[in-house]
């Protein structure tokens, strides 16, 4: 949410010389994302974002996250473009970060999505999951079930400073999860991490998807049981099932769901709501009081997980066998 | 240089509909200015510039400062154009904030401005003294020579802990400068602050001015003693010469300096170096240790004080009569 590392004319205009990208005509530090420098650029030939990766970032992964934004692109999901200079890199060094240059996406983020943006996202999902196929590089999904446990050991002690007896509601969930996690499901290339802020709209057509910073190869379905999450629930944790209906309609439709995948969904719902709720676990015991980021409040998600533990079937998410 | 206030899509969208400034594309918070929280937007009609006036601001003086830039605007000086909406009002309500829309103005400040610059600004600041003729609001300096002594009262005390014998010196001069200040000049509109993160280039060539907060009136060959000290000095304090040359020369071009305002230029320069040395001492001493901010040094200006004081004539600045 702030301009980290300051960038003047000079530094600009001498790493801009690398790109074809035309003349500048302006740039602004834009308090977009939490752990990099953003700042948006008018060249003569379009609109461009700049980031340069902070020090949290491992720039190791980054080829990763490029690469697929390139492919996804090249294969005609509406996401922004990583510009190459003109040797072919898209990564070069900028005031001692690592910084890319992508494409400006228009669009913005919807505060509270309808079913009409459940339904535009359920589309876009499938489409991205579909166009990830055949992507060169693979990554593993660190927050995924053998992530748990040790991210939990790592705040365990503190767990029921967050909510009365969550210590041992986690754990045995991380147990039943481990016993009861599906083995085998179509897998590829999934975003992880699909929340409203990551997806942009004009007049309610889905006009984009930003931040690949978690995308990883695991189950195509854990993808879309995230988005039920971060989707479909209201700001009273109830769970909006016209909302549900809508994203998983739109999402079968281009890429039909497997008899394993709709039978594995409220477990996979439970795991993304675990996931989640370690995040912010470990997010709001480690924030230090007064910090410019509000940590986002974990009970929500504690709150999510309960109400997927009651669910025994993918029609209790509105889904409709055809 | 944050967002203060966040402004939502819902928000927005209800805000944007009293504007005829086409469908929103995006918006973006960005990090400019140090007291109001501004964003980015595209529309299908173009770029511009939200501000909402924050807390610090008195909203009683924004009628004059967007008044103002709308006659320079409709006369040819290159600056943002308030945008009225349906009803003719160019100032109107967003989050509990008075707001305004501007016209998104291309082109970015350069950090170290070179003659060329120098010559640009100087023609620019000439149009908008011209330009100026015929605004009808008027709003005092309150940053003026009367006001000098009671903001240096505010932090007299404390002066000499900016720099030794600071108190002594700074009384001498307000001394000095109430007995020399000149009674008369061609006054009119000024811009008051036209240092060079408020000028706007694109390829050497002006493109804008920028942040009227400001502009009151006074004595119009006060702004170019305000843009000799901001433009004229490199960072190990020295003046150059060439630079000033420039600068004088493009202002006279356009409109011609009368004798008495040549003959003032030292006393002028005097007083612009010991405004900004008197708000920058007052800064230096009332901003916690850690702020987001960071004050400007008050030295800088204290060395280019000095040095005005050993000036006798508009020529030691590189002014030259045709």
């Amino acid at each position: 949410m702030a301009v980290y590392t300051e960038v003047n004319d000079e530094e600009l205009e001498r790493f801009l010389k690398r790109y074809a990208i035309g003349e500048l005509m302006s740039f602004k530090g834009i308090a977009e994302g939490v752990e990099n420098t953003n700042y948006m650029l008018h060249t003569t030939k379009g609109s461009f974002i700049l980031t340069l990766y902070e020090k949290r970032v491992d720039t190791a992964d980054l080829p990763f996250f490029l690469g697929l934004m390139e492919h996804l692109a090249g294969r005609g999901v509406s996401c922004p473009l990583p510009v190459r200079d003109r040797d072919g890199n898209n990564l070069n060094e900028l005031c001692g970060r690592t910084a890319a240059l992508i494409t400006f996406l228009e669009g913005f983020c919807i505060r509270r999505p309808q079913a009409v943006h459940c339904a535009e996202l359920g589309d876009a999902l499938a489409r991205f999951h579909l166009a990830g196929d055949g992507f060169a590089l693979a990554r593993p999904n660190a927050l995924g079930p053998s992530g748990w446990p040790p991210l939990f050991q790592s705040f365990a002690d503190q767990a029921d400073d967050v909510a009365n007896g969550l210590h041992d509601e986690i754990a045995a969930e991380i147990g039943w999860l481990s016993r009861n996690w599906p083995r085998a499901l179509p897998d590829g290339i999934i975003h992880a991490d699909l929340f409203p802020d990551n997806v942009f709209f004009i007049a309610d057509k889905l006009s984009g998807v930003i931040d690949f910073y978690f995308a990883c190869n695991d189950f195509l379905s854990y993808d879309l049981a995230i988005c039920l999450n971060a989707w479909c629930f209201e700001a009273d944790y109830s769970f909006n099932v016209t909302k549900a209906r809508a994203l998983l309609k739109a999402y079968g439709e281009v890429r039909a769901l497997t008899d394993a995948e709709r039978a594995a969904m409220p477990v996979l719902a439970r795991g993304a709501a675990l996931r989640f709720l370690l995040t912010r676990c470990y997010d709001w015991l480690n924030t230090p009081p007064g910090a410019i980021v509000r940590p986002h409040d974990p009970v929500a998600y504690l709150r999510r997980l309960r109400f997927h533990q009651r669910v025994s079937s993918i029609a209790e998410y509105g889904y409709e066998t055809s």
